[in-house]
């Protein structure tokens, strides 16, 4: 079969865009909206998009320049929202952020093989650390943990999830109502991890759905962050504004992979796009500049400050200049990089930066008809660049509703997008296997050993 | 209004009585069944219903006693579950029980803030701690906590999630488009909450429902449970065979939460009843006898074991002679009490306790007809020793069926039960009250102050 883009869509209620709630097509109302979200979610699976994505945060998010101008103050936790979302669709695949740093992995474990279980195999796991000391004020500490004990404590919690995901293998459960036999206690493991961070001993008492584990999906970018996804995650969420540095990080991420002993494409990169798609060039950029009229001075600086994770505070620096040199933080590392570069390549002043993150905090805006969206998707794709993209709709419904009926049609004209769903589960439409359970007679390294 | 009984439906997909998988009409892989769990929904909604109730353990629950004979091994985390059926149904409430013991206050209260909020305000909180030290190895300890220190832990861990749950007033979102003001920051709320076991600052990034809280459950029988529900609980769930001894405890939460200065019509106490139900009372017994057939001997006393958190192994003793006296344990006091009142009061043999707690573990059994079990209920409900019951059927989907189709009716009849939902949320049903917002200018409390 031919290779063909996998899309995500990034669908807050409330809109990308830090003003997208003022946007008069947007409800105002969208991130706390269920009935918005089932909306959204409906077109995601019309549009034939692998799975709906959402961020989270253990923390009201970003402060705000102008008092109360945030809408992102409030919304839902995704889990649960997924959960009510995946009856009311059939293959529309859900990827979830939780966080590594104040959970722990059974809890985490549970939950996300329930999400799996209900959906019959449509949920992924954005894997995420927790960088905010706002977060950490809400888990009996004061600040946040150091960066690299996060990930390692990130890469412990993934290693427990996915031992505990395994818990029950496949044909375990032989419900033999005239034997009483209700499972093969062959057929059940206990984790018996015992590392740095956890000691949990298992079972999991939820079984495996039918794609073995919800979907492994990672979004770091800084050093501790590409050594976690190239160990653990099939999805990468990633920003690049440019297609360079977008082969970089695609072949140093499918590098890092293959020397982890695992297959490379097994490991499905995504960079994020914002689009704003016009029927001419024109009607685009009119779009782009009147979402952007509605940024306030003080949530643009705020936006930047809080997309460092409170890292940079331009409150004293003149809007219309550039960006001032920043110190080593325990910050988002990552963000940080990313913003500078942009900054640095479009010769941004500190204004235009926060107008340009404003609609995709980061990922790469694009402003055209279909036609051009689509080329570029195309030549990404086809030069080692992504193997899919996170569609990152500005507001809402109105930019997912143009990807859907101008830009989607256009991929499929060439080719480059599916026709119908390929599957039931995530997986099956994302083309990634099904995790052999790592006690499994059939496990690679099971049959070695004997 | 007249008072009326309140109904809550405890719906295990696998069942209730420990060996119901093994009944014919039961689905033997009920217990992880989203079908399964959709059409009980719809039954319960159906039958007016107050709440579909669920328990919660974090461990494989009951190690069993014959191998793999235990059908409770795997199952949903009933929050994600919840959240899966709450669109699919409109009146029904959704009680879920989660664990002070292993969860932190700001992951629970978003849990349920979300559910409640994507229900319309239909979500409850059963809170409990968890008394299994299976459950303490899953998250990095040998032995559960004492007793004591799991109960401080829980009234604190409550008294935070309340604190979050008024994050933000009802009016705190006024998302004038124009001006750019989303909330009123004055309206926004930080808990600043420093205890003994959490420091946790807030604001909770969920809204309050239409409800403005979760519905507060709780279910202890020992001496720090009754004071916990009597601090906070709205709804409380109870064991007891016998008149008297339901209205002695009735008295005496009533009195505590007078006592606590908490208006007593707004606890509603709840005992648990699990009946057989016949159109005659052969038929009833008939029902009772077969169910209890399927139960292996090495199961029952497994059982016994497990309901008192491995503090009760008779795996010496003679089935047909009485219970051993018992040691003063850490485990689940209530249930041991509760178990050696039921032995003492039916004159049982220990083969005789494990079949008539595996219906309902320590819930009343009442074999009989739709009459015979409504006038039960009526002579609780009008002593002064219930506000409303909690139903537990034992195989499913067929003991719910035959108490909507026969009891309902027969309460219906009588006057003692609604042949409507008085409104779509789980309070308004109940007849509780909404939580004026801590916060708020109208809270009795803050306007003493002025």
């Amino acid at each position: 079969m031919t290779r063909q883009i996998k899309l995500g869509a990034f669908l807050p209620g409330g809109g990308q865009h830090v003003a997208a709630w003022r946007h008069p097509d947007q409800p105002a109302d969208g991130a706390t909206s269920f009935e918005f979200h089932k909306q959204l979610a409906r077109t995601a699976e019309r549009g034939l998009f692998d799975a709906y994505f959402l961020a989270d945060g253990l923390a009201v998010a970003f402060g705000g320049g102008t008092e109360g101008g945030n809408a992102k103050v409030a919304g839902f936790e995704p889990v649960t929202l997924f959960s009510a979302l995946a009856p009311l669709t059939t293959n529309l695949g859900f990827i979830a952020t939780a966080s590594t740093t104040y959970e722990e992995p059974y809890n985490t474990a549970r939950k996300f093989a329930s999400l799996d279980l209900l959906s019959g195999g449509r949920a992924g796991w954005n894997v995420v650390t927790t960088a905010s000391d706002a977060a950490a004020r809400n888990f009996n500490l004061t600040k946040q943990p150091p960066h690299a004990t996060r990930y390692r404590r990130a890469q412990e919690h993934v290693e427990v999830v996915k031992k505990l995901w395994d818990s029950f293998e496949d044909d375990a459960f032989i419900r033999d109502k005239k034997s009483g036999v209700f499972y093969d206690t062959e057929k059940m493991h206990f984790a018996d991890h015992v590392g740095a961070h956890f000691t949990v001993e298992g079972p999991l008492n939820v079984p495996r759905s039918p794609q073995g584990h919800p979907v492994i999906v990672q979004a770091g970018q800084s050093e501790d962050g590409r050594k976690l996804a190239a160990a653990t995650a099939e999805v990468i969420f990633t920003a690049h504004q440019r297609l360079d540095t977008a082969r970089e990080f695609y072949r140093d991420i499918k590098t890092r992979v293959t020397a982890n002993g695992r297959n490379p494409d097994h490991v499905l990169i995504m960079p994020g796009i914002s689009p704003f798609v016009g029927r001419t060039e024109e009607e685009a950029r009119e779009k782009y500049e009147r979402l952007t009229s509605y940024i306030p001075e003080e949530d643009g600086i705020a936006l930047l400050n809080a997309l460092t994770g409170g890292t940079l505070d331009l409150t004293e620096y003149n809007l219309d200049g550039p960006l001032p040199p920043a110190p080593e933080t325990e910050g988002n590392k990552s963000r940080q990089a990313l913003l500078r570069q942009i900054a640095d390549e479009n010769g941004f002043t500190i204004r235009q930066l926060y107008q340009w993150v404003a609609s995709a905090r980061g990922h790469y805006t694009i402003i055209g008809t279909a036609v051009q969206i689509a080329d570029i998707l195309q030549e990404w794709f086809e030069n080692e660049a992504a193997d899919g993209f996170n569609i990152l709709p500005p507001w809402l419904p109105t930019s997912l509703d143009d990807f859907v009926a101008l830009v989607i049609p256009e991929l499929q004209r060439r080719g480059l997008f599916r026709t119908a769903y390929e599957g039931r589960t995530l997986r099956e439409n994302l083309g990634l296997p099904i995790p052999i359970n790592r006690y499994a007679a059939d496990h690679p390294t099971i049959q070695a050993a004997e």
